[in-house]
């Protein structure tokens, strides 16, 4: 089964109990990551974090945020000593791990700060089957976006975005495109001039340092199939240019990537669903497709690290 | 050919020596609306703007323009009076337009103005075999759209959509869903307020009223396609976040429609793309698209309007 939808050998890191209530499958407790891939073949691995306590699925608490967090703290370990390949992380309520003392936005920046990499240089890409996309600004009101455009940020999203594709796909010349922030990309300054002032300069910056990117173009015309053909990955403004493209040609299947990170991280790009835990409903299809791209991630980096 | 398309008998209202020059099936001269139907099974029907001067297809000019207008000053007319059950507007140079005497932003407006509507009430739906979507601003800079956002602009374009919906695809009971501003719609407040303190109010006034709409909900969940079965048309409160996910869609065969007049007028999602004129590489899916839609809106309203 799993041979045939040509997932890699992978390990659970975390309380292998709360798995056993929500998967029927066989679990195999190892102890070191090396027992693992002997493992996989009839088992789903499952590296046991201590005391894990009380958990519920389905009932989101304060053991099993700890838990989450251990094996979080536990994964990026394995990864950062090349004991694993890369980490997939699964959703985490994150209400509850405020109650544990987590103090990062998400796991990106928790992941960012123990890879020594700041948490503004770990850049979000969304990833399916048919396109690419990072979003330049993310988690801040619509409103702010204009104020928060810069050239330099533009630039620095760019760079981690090529550098990122060339170590995680292989990618030997990226080809980027850049959206627009305003309609039909500003036309010309009469709709908004960002792209006149700032993102027009930085697109022109980056090309005469080499990088194959093009732009600003009007975002409503930047994802449709033929369109997509044309590059690798679309520079977005904010959050909905994004996710909206994304989400509706990749909903089930839509995985986000960090890139500018020392060690390969994928994960899953849905919620936690606690309401349909254990009932069997899940897409897993998300889920398969992070497990495949860390993979494909790792023996690329391998390729191009060599 | 046309009958296994399902095109509706239609017939063209400009000059037939520029057709010609772009178009090689036959073309049949008519001199009042009446004589389309019969001569449609052989040829394009045409009715002649008187003078239409000097046009090169491709090339832009006064000569163009002045038709372009007159043919569309022309095909309201015959609308208004019930000589045609609908119009289909082609796309035009704007710029040319303005130097002929046009004196609105676009097509949609003079429409609206013919019919005695002002522009605000004509509202522009874009719609595609899976999705319709209602932008709520429209051509203004991203930064002026959080400022723009009124309940009551909301309002408005909810009840002339729903009433749209109604009249031209005799859909009974529409049903509605409502685009958030911000990422997530905003999550509680966190990441912007218009959500709580513009776009729900504004929805459950509409609901008190009866009507069947839902929402705000975070913009990138709205269009995948089991999102898409659940609503007939969404409102979005912008541009891009209405044209992304239609053009990504439906990029060859999107119509623009407007609701809100007292005429059928649609017209296909694309410009005027002078640079392939008389080429023969122009896809027509769009313009066959709106064709169709045009004549299923004029006869909804027939059963509908009794």
């Amino acid at each position: 089964m799993r041979e045939a939808r040509g997932l890699p050998p992978f390990f659970a890191v975390g309380d292998a109990a709360s798995l056993r209530a929500v998967w029927l499958g066989p679990i195999a407790m190892i102890g070191t990551p090396q027992e693992a891939a002997e493992a996989f073949g009839s088992a789903l691995p499952c590296l046991q974090i201590a005391e894990a306590g009380e958990i519920v699925p389905g009932t989101p608490g304060i053991d099993g945020a700890r838990t989450a967090l251990q094996a979080l703290e536990a994964a990026v370990g394995l990864a950062r000593s090349g004991s694993a390949a890369g980490i997939v992380t699964a959703p985490v309520g994150k209400e509850q791990l405020y109650g544990v003392g987590f103090a990062h936005p998400g796991q990106t920046e928790f992941v960012a700060e123990r890879c020594g990499v700041a948490p503004h240089n770990a850049v979000m890409m969304l990833a399916g089957p048919s396109l690419k996309v990072v979003p330049i600004t993310i988690h801040i009101p619509l409103a702010e976006v204009p104020a928060a455009l810069t050239v330099d940020l533009i630039r620095a999203r760019a760079l981690t975005t090529a550098k990122g594709l060339q170590r995680n796909f292989g990618i030997a010349r990226p080809r980027l495109v850049v959206a627009g922030l305003n309609p039909h990309a500003g036309e010309g300054g009469a709709l908004g001039r960002e792209e006149i002032e700032i993102i027009a300069p930085a697109v022109e910056s980056l090309r005469q340092e080499g990088l194959d990117i093009r732009g600003p173009f009007a975002a409503d015309g930047l994802f449709h199939a033929r369109a997509r053909e044309s590059y690798d990955a679309a520079l977005c403004m904010y959050h909905d240019q994004a996710l909206i493209p994304l989400k509706t040609l990749h909903f089930d299947d839509g995985v986000n990537m960090t890139l500018g990170l020392p060690i390969v991280r994928t994960s899953p790009d849905h919620g936690t669903a606690f309401g349909i835990a254990g009932t069997d409903s899940a897409n897993p299809g998300a889920m398969m497709a992070a497990l495949k791209m860390a993979a494909e991630a790792a023996r690329a980096r391998l390729a191009h690290d060599g």
